[in-house]
């Protein structure tokens, strides 16, 4: 076993032996002593190369085996590649082998070394000094270190075909090593032969290293360890050195990228050991890129700090049983590592006192109750942040976000010039047309064309410009929303059961809702929000999601109405199926005649014809035209549309289907991961593009995106502007205000919960939110909506969630193997501008928009639906029932609160939806704002039925992935305590939490 | 670090400690003696339990915290679950300080015990007697050790329901414990809290045991090893106990499941460390299922074996840096862990000299000649097996081929009976019909008619189930093919224009060629597959699966064009489509009359009037009818079809993403694993119900398929029966064997390449390949069809590959988190002869089949095209050209040949390929055999442009996953000749070959 090497020092001999309760070990203390000064500048990043030495026929040379930024890469000779990045597997042999050349090798810090013979020739210099080496071999052993270096690059595919035919010539038996290297230098190489000393170094190597491309995976102010191992006949025991030079030095070639040399570790030993001295070169290496050992290595005063590094190291490694992992293994590097941080800060001055004093509370017994362990582990506090804060002055809250905002306001719009940007701004325009024509014809129906389409589309385009120009969170999309919808549907027919004049009453409830927004502005009101959790919130955005999906998928299945399939059809029998126009019974004619005047705009020839019935050739006449004129429809093809639905599905399901696959392509092996990115990034508009085509291909008359051409209002009798007084008793001024506290409800909560869900942590916004600007905002808005006598705007959940989604960012450029970061989301005002001003002027981008058909557009619609759902932790629990225990994927509030009790929390959100749902479907609707009230109401009842604990884990504001981290981090924090039994995933074989390792140096059973 | 802990031995007091080259350490010296003997039974396995003490109220109890029976399940408290299997991650404190407990603690080995309390008192009693215990303690040590164990175990969720509102009444405050427990049992043990000793175990828990599924995890022979760890006030020092009972022995409520115990830890300790006396217990029970360990713990004499069992797996141990790695994060199992034989093998007296002697062979010296170290490494050879080896006697291949077949035959009948068997019918059922009218259809009009479905129907059933029911291999599926069918139109058309008796001259070409298959199977010629490599193997199948598809997609196209669309309908205009059947002129009518009398079976009506057309109502016939009797087809809508063709499409493309969708959902996380398989098994039969039902749903005139209903030839002037005199004149019987001899190239080569693909070793075929006999029936069966004049069958590789697929077996129980593994495939007959049966009385199914619609079925086809791509090196070769070299999966042939030189291979392929593509797209698809026989000689040239050792890697047998594997167990091997600087893959950080150990007990450097 292990004890076969040399061991540590004798236990025996040491101080703390035998001792009780010794406040560090000495390793620790010394680590302390060294890395415990907090206000030095941080240690630079270190790029370790290791290079063993080859045999190249009767030469030597050094070849790059492996490298390490963060991960390992190792050289692949057999396929001449670099492998993927890899955590480092290590043996415990070698490391425990790599400490003892450490003891007894040569270890010269802060030389001061200026080239690498003059840096071979101090090591050798002091090892003959020390005795270690026979003065005789020097000449021999700096030949050797001197070889010249060769370094794994990547070679042009066009090079690499002009190989082929001098690899036929010695693919037979001759080593195939020779097609590895560049001719020239081989050539080179082979006339430096005989000089010894520091000519032999290639100069030429700079130009190479410049053309690497690796280097910009190297962070600039990083430094190189270099290290060298190999075996060779003439020694008979190892030759160790380790040096630290007082500058980092460029070494010529001796690194692949142009990166000055901090550190050299040198192993050369007897033959017959080549395995064993790679593995210790992989130890160092690995160590030397390590968080905690590079910053020892920087500040060590002598070997022993070393020694203490690889301790300290040893203490905190992972160890995998052989028989349950198999080391051939590559393991992927994971998705977060511990920060370098939180290890460092066990040897911070700092705490020292802290850890201390905390050690009393250790040992608090074996799991105080059965449980109870759990309970202190409570995951952070749901926290809003300080913008809804009740400030309790007047307009505080209003003053506060404007002074919060206010220096962003340059950079939110520099910021939005970025390609992603086009992305975004396509998708969400879609998404906002779309909305503005579903929206304006529903509204247009309701309120008998007093506000259409066209209103829709202005009223859209002024109030979304107006509020990403001046809000607080510019990311939040204004649209129509349903409840809106319904209420101005009641209000319509109210006015006209009572003859109120419509457009005059709506105005003054707009105008009584602005001024009741503004007083909520003016008293901080939104601060309420605070109190609405996970479960409402969650609750309020799936239900929204659930309405885009039913939507999407209602008016997909309309087609199939709209256009129906003879599905007894049958082609032979294609002479049985017409569809004729037959005149009307003439006696019956001059009935029909009084219609005809209202809309002849349709041929000529029915222009002309009007007035002569009887002489009208039917048969010529268009469905319309024959309906129109009395005429009746006769034939089995009457009632049917061919092709139309079918070929509205596929286009519907293929651009939801493409969406979906294209932004998972990002996550495939193809192509480079930029392309994959662009992919995914634009795979709506791809997807859009894609289908468009299709449906163009085809020709079928599928229903198109129809935009009105001229700016006018839809209905004749109305103008841009409505005249608050006049048309309506005095009364009815006043008594507008008690509609209007309904819409003001309406519009607080639908305006705030997105706004709580825009502003989610998750998604890490740097621009602090805006709550009052953003409502001061709507309700001006409001007030100018009605004075023109447009729609009203509101936050839209769905539409905000994708235009984040569109503009999330990751960190581009990392070491090889680390996961990009989540960033953050692109805050600017520019997407959102150019949306709407796009929304605004898409009248006269009628002739290019008309080829989209809207299937494609509810395929889009579909696709925003199913994605805003995903991230909801409420969802996640929901597919939960479908899993069987052992498949369920590792969330932290599944190791902390019992399924069952998940299961009901979670039912019981789906009951309070379905409530919500049947509501939202029947007159009720209106109340709907009303019943999210209720939802909170009903998340103050759980309280009774789940423990505080459960609660703090299912329902809390912090999304699913941040809690995770953040958990972490607490525990690491809450390890100080020593808080008794808990052994819930502190460390599953982790070194576990800084005051536990103390603990582990306490337990002697000698 | 780890040196603050007690060491393993001082190593200056070891008898090796600075010596040279000793053999082994001590450690493995005595484990050699101990584990040498092979002949012994094996260990039983181990189920390791690990409970700890938890105080509950005032009293204490043993909670089980963990059990592992290969990896680690944990129990999660707050969640009260089991967590996932996962990889036990230790810290190398823990290993050092069990190490410390066991050579400090007790260790009773063979410890007669018969009940808890006795083992409990013996152990006590040791102790005191060995001074490690105050006698004082022992009435309160017994009292702790005796408390009840509660197990973690699965509530029914009703129960769980139930638990709902107890725990409204305690969620405020009161600690959760209390609700985790079954009600009985926690009155039970208050009452019993006065009871010292024997008396308060739970003995009701047997029934409890008895009622845990999770004993069916647990392999029959299993044996239970207890680890028990906690804190008490009482205790001053650690009292640590290892126990092993002579006999294995029932402990009553210890074990969760009725296993009986045979090993014992017990670590109860001063109170505060209870998180290290956790992790020390999660060290042993990690230890004693390793197989290595678990091993020593059964044969160990002393302490001093089971420290070296500790110390050797220390030596295997795999190190995790702490930068690289969150030790939070829970290890997934391998899918393959290093197996217990190849790590005891070390250990193995046998081999003692072996390694000795190899040691010579070490030290090679660091890399000789750059690149060289790769090419020792080759895969392993190119193997067919035994079945083509050349006998030189006559029918030997057949005989031997018999003889090895004749045992398995009882088996090959009733292994077929198993639920999978169905879904493997149904699947290759339908495939097989679909290319019996495919193929029937296109001979029709090849032959006129001489040959159609209904041949096409018969020869299929009769071939493929005489095949099946004696050929060596029935897993391959008989089908026609492609070559044979163009054989077939060139003859027909040839006997044509030379006036030969089509069905004679049919007759005596296949009479020749099956005599030459007689002579191929009698003088073993077979054996010359042997010769054909991947290279030609992987062309061939990979052009038959793009066949398929093409096929598949071309049939789909081919609907479009079958059912125009009408691209120009405007649905408003409905009324100008139709179309009408006008009477032609009378002048020309009597010229129509002619034809009608051919096939005057339309209706009553066109029976009746075909004399008179003149008096015909034009307007009612029929598209068809108004063609036969002259009419012409007058207006827009004649020439589309609506619907059809885009329903066609939702059909096809449904089938076969469905089918892609539910294969994939094996490896989602809904529903149990069973009902998971059951889906993924069944996947292609759901998805052609459920798409039958949607076209069902339509009601659509959707091509369906239709299967003749009576069984008579197509042709009514030919018989069943092909006289073989009399037509022809005589020398046309001795000139057909040479258009035979096109034939025998062409039948042996599909043949026999499907066959080898088919017996693959990849396949794991039990019941080995009859190359001969398969021939040997395909002659016999070429005889018989030629003289029933039906179409010529041979094996197809897409369905047969098909077959395969549908019938692999995995298995079924493991430990948990253990992988399946691919067991092989069900070889058996009756899918084969059941579908073989089905195709022939299809005849009698027509009036369900006729449901089926066509495009679904081209869906299934376009499947199996795509899936028999699946597995074939040269595609996923062809897939490396889009990724970039970073993204590439760890193919074992990447690390070993440059990807240019992979991509060179493959791109030759891609020529070889689409040269035979063009050549099967032309008339010299008849040469299509012969140039498959150019394949190999274009693989023979590649030996003058690729290295062996590159061939080797990429032109191999031994499909991907299997090669990789194989290579492991070869590197294993090859590590005795410690062949110098070959750092490939052996181990990243892995303990190394067993010789590799040895060298490093050798390296010292001090």
């Amino acid at each position: 076993g292990v004890s076969g090497v040399t061991q540590p020092q004798d236990p025996k001999t040491r101080p703390w032996g035998g001792g009780c309760f010794p406040a560090v070990s000495p390793a620790a203390e010394r680590l302390r002593y060294i890395l415990g000064e907090e206000d030095e500048p941080p240690t630079p990043t270190l790029f370790t190369e290791m290079d063993t030495l080859q045999r190249d026929g009767d030469d030597m040379e050094w070849k790059e085996s492996a490298r390490w930024i963060k991960f390992e890469e190792k050289v692949e000779e057999g396929g001449e590649r670099w492998s993927k990045p890899h955590v480092s597997t290590l043996s415990l042999h070698s490391l425990f082998e790599l400490r003892t050349c450490l003891q007894t090798g040569t270890v010269l810090l802060d030389l001061d070394g200026y080239s690498l013979p003059q840096i071979i020739d101090d090591v050798i210099e002091k090892q003959i000094e020390d005795g270690l080496l026979k003065p005789e071999l020097r000449e021999k052993l700096s030949y050797v270190l001197l070889r010249k270096h060769r370094h794994q690059t990547k070679k042009p595919i066009h090079r690499s075909l002009a190989d082929i035919g001098k690899s036929v010539s010695s693919s037979t038996g001759e080593p195939r090593g020779e097609i590895l290297e560049p001719e020239a230098s081989t050539k080179k190489k082979k006339r430096e032969k005989p000089n010894f000393g520091s000519q032999s170094l290639p100069r030429p190597c700079l130009s190479q290293q410049l053309k690497n491309k690796f280097i910009k995976k190297i962070p600039k102010d990083a430094e190189a360890s270099n290290v060298l191992v190999g075996e060779v006949e003439f020694l008979e025991k190892p030759f160790v050195a380790f040096v630290r030079l007082l500058q980092a030095t460029m070494l010529g070639g001796v690194t692949e990228v142009p990166v000055p040399t901090r550190f050299l570790f040198i192993l050369l030993g007897p033959a017959g050991k080549a395995k064993s001295y790679n593995e210790i070169g992989r130890a160092i290496a690995t160590l030397m890129v390590d968080d905690l050992f590079s910053d020892v290595a920087y500040k060590a005063r002598d070997r022993e700090d070393l020694i203490a590094g690889i301790d300290e190291f040893l203490d905190e490694v992972i160890v995998l049983p052989p028989g349950e992992w198999d080391p051939n293994i590559r393991i992927e590097p994971p998705k977060k590592v511990p920060s370098a941080e939180k290890r460092k800060s066990v040897f911070s001055l700092n705490e020292v006192g802290q850890m201390n004093g905390a050690a009393g509370g250790a040992g608090a017994g074996g799991g105080g109750g059965g449980g109870g362990s759990d309970d202190g582990e409570m995951p952070e506090v749901h926290e809003i942040g300080e913008e809804l804060a009740w400030t309790g002055r007047f307009c505080g809250g209003l003053y506060l976000d404007i002074k919060r905002k206010l220096p962003w306001f340059p950079s939110d719009f520099y910021e939005g010039f970025h390609i992603q940007s086009i992305s975004a701004i396509l998708f969400i325009y879609l998404g906002c047309i779309t909305n503005a024509i579903t929206f304006g014809g529903l509204l247009g129906d309701a309120t008998d064309n007093y506000q259409g389409v066209m209103e829709s589309f202005l009223g859209t385009a002024m109030a979304g410009s107006m509020f990403c120009l001046f809000a607080g969170q510019p990311l939040i999309i204004l649209s129509s929303t349903g409840p809106i919808l319904i209420f101005e549907k009641l209000l319509f027919d109210f006015s006209k059961g009572n003859g109120i004049d419509y457009m005059e009453f709506r105005l003054w409830i707009g105008l009584h809702s602005a001024l009741q927004c503004l007083i909520l502005v003016a008293t901080d009101a939104s601060f309420i929000i605070k109190y609405i959790t996970r479960f409402t919130e969650e609750g309020f955005s799936t239900l929204i999601s659930f309405i885009f999906i039913y939507d999407a998928i209602k008016k997909m299945i309309g087609a199939f109405k709209y256009y129906p399939i003879n599905s007894d059809f049958k082609p032979d029998y294609v002479t049985m199926y017409k569809c004729e126009c037959v005149a009307p019974d003439p006696a019956n004619a001059t009935s029909f005649d009084a219609p005809a005047p209202v809309a002849p705009n349709t041929t000529n020839v029915s222009l002309s014809n009007a007035l002569n019935l009887t002489a009208l050739d039917w048969t010529q006449l268009s469905k319309k035209e024959c309906l129109k004129y009395g005429g009746s429809l006769v034939g089995k093809s009457c009632k049917f549309v061919p092709d139309l639905a079918l070929m509205s599905f596929i286009l519907f399901f293929g651009t939801y289907s493409m969406t979906l696959t294209l932004k998972k392509f990002k996550f495939s092996r193809y192509f480079p991961t930029k392309v994959r990115a662009f992919i995914a990034d634009f795979s709506n508009v791809f997807s859009i593009l894609l289908f468009c085509a299709v449906d163009a291909c085809f020709g079928l008359d599928t229903p198109k995106l129809h935009i009105p051409s001229i700016i006018k209002p839809t209905r004749v009798d109305r103008g841009w502007f409505v005249f608050p007084f006049g048309k309506n008793p005095w009364w009815v001024y006043l008594a507008s205000a008690l509609p209007a506290l309904l819409v003001t409800i309406l519009i607080f909560m639908d305006q705030q919960i997105t706004a709580v869900i825009v502003n989610r942590k998750e998604h890490k916004l740097r621009k602090a939110a805006g709550y009052h600007l953003d409502l001061f905002w709507v309700g001006i808005l409001m007030a100018v909506c009605s004075f023109m006598g447009l729609p009203w705007y509101v936050a839209a959940t769905v539409i905000s969630i994708a235009h984040i989604d569109s503009l999330k960012m990751e960190t581009e450029t990392s070491a090889p193997g680390e996961q990009p970061q989540f960033l953050g989301v692109r805050e600017q005002r520019v997407t959102g501008i150019i949306v709407f001003v796009l929304t605004g002027i898409s009248v006269f981008l009628a002739p290019i928009l008309k080829y989209i058909p809207m299937p494609v557009l509810y395929g889009v619609f579909l696709y925003m639906g199913v994605a805003s759902l995903n991230g909801i932790q409420f969802w996640d629990r929901c597919k939960l029932f479908l899993m069987p225990a052992k498949h369920q994927p590792d969330y932290v509030f599944l190791r902390h609160v019992p399924l069952r009790r998940i299961h009901l929390f979670t039912l019981v959100q789906i009951v309070c939806l379905a409530v919500l749902w049947i509501l939202k479907s029947t007159v009720a609707a209106i109340i709907f704002p009303v019943m999210i009230l209720a939802l909170i109401l009903v998340r103050r009842l759980l309280d009774f039925v789940f423990s505080q604990h459960d609660l703090a884990w299912i329902d809390n504001i912090i999304p699913e992935k941040e809690k995770k981290k953040e958990d972490d981090k607490k525990k690491k924090k809450k390890g100080n305590k020593g808080d008794s039994s808990s052994d819930e995933e502190v460390g599953v074989g982790s070194p576990g939490p800084p005051k536990f390792r103390e603990h582990l140096w306490e337990y002697q059973f000698l």
